[in-house]
């Protein structure tokens, strides 16, 4: 075990299920990352899915030691030709250089590689981003034999250092050459930094006649300085559907799920989500509007995909140790409540507490009010774990400290406030704020 | 010293200064406090101001016994005939019962007395709530000889608990017979709920050919299980300020004073400014309008003493140990220079990096890019204690790493980002967010 970082929690616990739900043997490549990673966080699922194939995709990763030894950090995909692409990105106003790069390309429709390095964000990099970006994908777009406008980017890791391109050549043709169908999972850890486990998520669907599979892999909020907590996260399909369509069906899909969940409040100058469908199922109907009643129970699965991805993210918030649900209901509209939901989901002051396990209902009248949005605080309820601690403007007076108790002690806690305005609804989740946090973020000069 | 919890460090440190600059003894009677008192914060200032008598102001402290024991928790503060009145409060949307009890009273323009009571913030109690001050402001006015709708009230502590206003039935009387023009230290501290420090500021200024007097005691973002942290602020002079003058004067000093201050982007349902001007400086002209030229040395005089008052308040910042001011230049307007300095002082990682000593410009360009306002990447500089780090979108080449190194192991920090996109600049006020913030506000259920 090459670089392994004595004293820390190596990957061996994780149980694998196979396609058919068997279980797979333990998961010992993982400890050779050399960097301090922190234990599995306490949230990890229990099982991590075995992801099939789907046709028109290989993956490969490789070690370009660009910033860590002894660990793969970048991930090649590559798809046949006629692959629709569709992405999402971060809203920030100052993104990062392959933010700017996909979001120039995406309206070409196509892809036929996807590059993900971890260790260099290539953010915050001015001309010499803008260069390693091209150099990068003129690099795959000659090992893969596609064009450069159909080669796709993503970065993770340390802001602001030129990213040095040049060491990808040296791994671009072994990576094409490895590329194979099975890859996932090593792709998954490819693209971690500070993530505590890979996240994987599969799913089938009925398209038409056809058996569709829909798989994806994402990274969630980890960070080791001067390293940004990024999101990325990228979803392939065999489904054969039109760049348009898939870019509708994202767009949509991130709405309750990506853009519902919130670590700390920050935003990453990197957070991309990326979708590609290969057309391989060639049984399926080719989908060209959102609006196909055929798509429904693709929909279903698409999003149930993004969804676990999404959950996996807030189970690995840096130091959580409490996954929450944050649920607002008779807001006037639904971006009512989920602006409600984010000024809970993002106050310190709620999140602290449920790292205390105490269910301070008055944080959360705090949160409410501080929102913006219409609320009457004598219409107010308020329920941790499913238990009323707060009626109409007051503490109510029924309520069983003892059991409200138990419940905050629980790892997942749902915490549910009712406006009584209308019929607004949403849902956020989010994890606790506790030391680790902010040991994670503050602790590394040693 | 009764009530003295055992470990706990005591206020014995400070030194006073009286209003001829001379040092006062030390200040033991602080000791006394019966709640587990945090040290006092390494950056509270090292001198604390005595306040001089003004006239037409008396005031008086006692123990009610509300929630703490052994220690005043409740502060009645009389104005002779003619004092004007003006507030400001939280925006909250879910303000506390005193909140409303001081706007929808604001408007009558005269004072006569002020109650303040810590310990239970009156905030979330429905009806009880509204009849809570009816019963406080009844049983002042009675033993004040005044009018109910001149009596003015701000509650902060414990959130959602009946607050037993007919324990004020008590003490009114003792109240109202031991006011004296000089106990502004014991009433800043009768209003501390977890304060390490009282906050006091005062300034004289020339008024016509009249010198007046500005007084002024705050308390700020302290916080212990399950209270709310609050700010409350109450400025008092002599100077013979019509109400809506007064008013004027009151919301444009807050701009830049208390709402430039944020210790971790919660608002509390409590927050609360009151300006009381008695018009017992007789030499003084009589101001009707905000913009009478006479009041100009008045206003900066005023504006000092709420700058001095909010600067206090980030100083006492839940577990801080760095006072961090954020200067953004070079933004369209101040209103997106404001926004922008916010995002970046509410950003738990660039909140960490401090923490940690880490001139961390990537969370700085995070924070920027996410507050939503006009930024270009490219144009970016950004200075951490004056030395400048990153320079028009990418790491300034010659920044000499130990100077920055030196300038974050400082307790003072300014943060520097100019925008290069126009002349909008403004500058707030913040702390550091160390793990001791997140044990104030989780750890106490032990």
């Amino acid at each position: 075990m090459p670089g392994l970082v004595p004293g820390i929690h190596v990957f061996t616990t994780w149980r694998r299920k196979d396609v058919a739900g068997r279980d797979e043997p333990g998961h010992d490549e993982l400890t050779s990352f050399a960097m301090a990673v922190p234990a599995i966080s306490p949230l990890a699922p229990k099982t991590i899915p075995k992801l099939p194939a789907i046709a028109g995709i290989r993956l490969a990763t490789a070690a370009a030691g660009i910033r860590y030894r002894d660990r793969t950090d970048v991930m090649l995909a590559m798809f046949d030709e006629g692959t629709s692409v569709a992405g999402v990105f971060t809203r920030s106003k100052c993104p990062s250089a392959p933010v700017e790069w996909c979001r120039a390309r995406i309206k070409g429709a196509r892809a036929r590689a996807l590059v993900v390095n971890s260790g260099n964000a290539n953010a915050f990099t001015g001309k010499d981003g803008r260069a390693a970006c091209a150099l990068t994908a003129k690099l795959a777009a000659a090992a893969a034999g596609c064009k450069i406008a159909e080669v796709f980017l993503a970065s993770t890791g340390v802001i602001g250092e030129p990213l040095p391109a040049q060491a990808f050549g040296g791994v671009m043709a072994t990576l094409v050459s490895a590329a194979n169908p099975g890859a996932y999972d090593e792709a998954a850890e490819a693209i971690m930094t500070t993530d505590t486990f890979p996240k994987l998520a599969t799913a089938t669907a009925r398209l038409g006649g056809a058996k569709v599979t829909i798989n994806g892999f994402a990274k969630g909020a980890g960070m080791i300085a001067p390293d940004m907590a990024t999101m990325l996260a990228f979803v392939f399909t065999d489904a054969p559907i039109a760049a348009p369509a898939l870019q509708a069906l994202l767009r949509a899909g991130v709405v309750d799920t990506f853009n519902a969940v919130t670590i700390d409040g920050d935003t990453s100058t990197s957070d991309t989500v990326l979708a590609f469908a290969t057309g391989a199922a060639r049984a399926a109907p080719r989908i060209a509007r959102t609006n196909d009643p055929r798509l429904v129970p693709f929909r279903k699965a698409f999003n149930a995909v993004l969804a676990s991805l999404a959950e996996q993210v807030a189970r690995d918030g840096e130091g959580a140790r409490k996954l929450v649900e944050i649920v607002v209901a008779g807001a006037v509209s639904k971006h009512s409540a989920r602006r409600i939901a984010l000024s809970i989901a993002n106050s310190p002051l709620v999140k602290t507490a449920i790292a205390g396990e105490d269910a301070n209902w008055g944080r959360v009248v705090m949160a409410v009010g501080k929102a913006g949005e219409p609320a009457d605080r004598d219409r107010l309820s308020i329920w941790f774990g499913g238990i009323r601690v707060a009626h109409k403007g007051a503490r109510d007076p029924g309520y069983d400290e003892a059991a409200v108790s138990a419940a905050m002690k629980k790892p997942e806690i749902t915490l549910k406030v009712a406006l009584g305005l209308g019929s607004g609804r949403d849902r956020v989740l989010t994890c606790d704020l506790t030391k680790e946090y902010v040991a994670i973020n503050g602790d590394y000069r040693s």
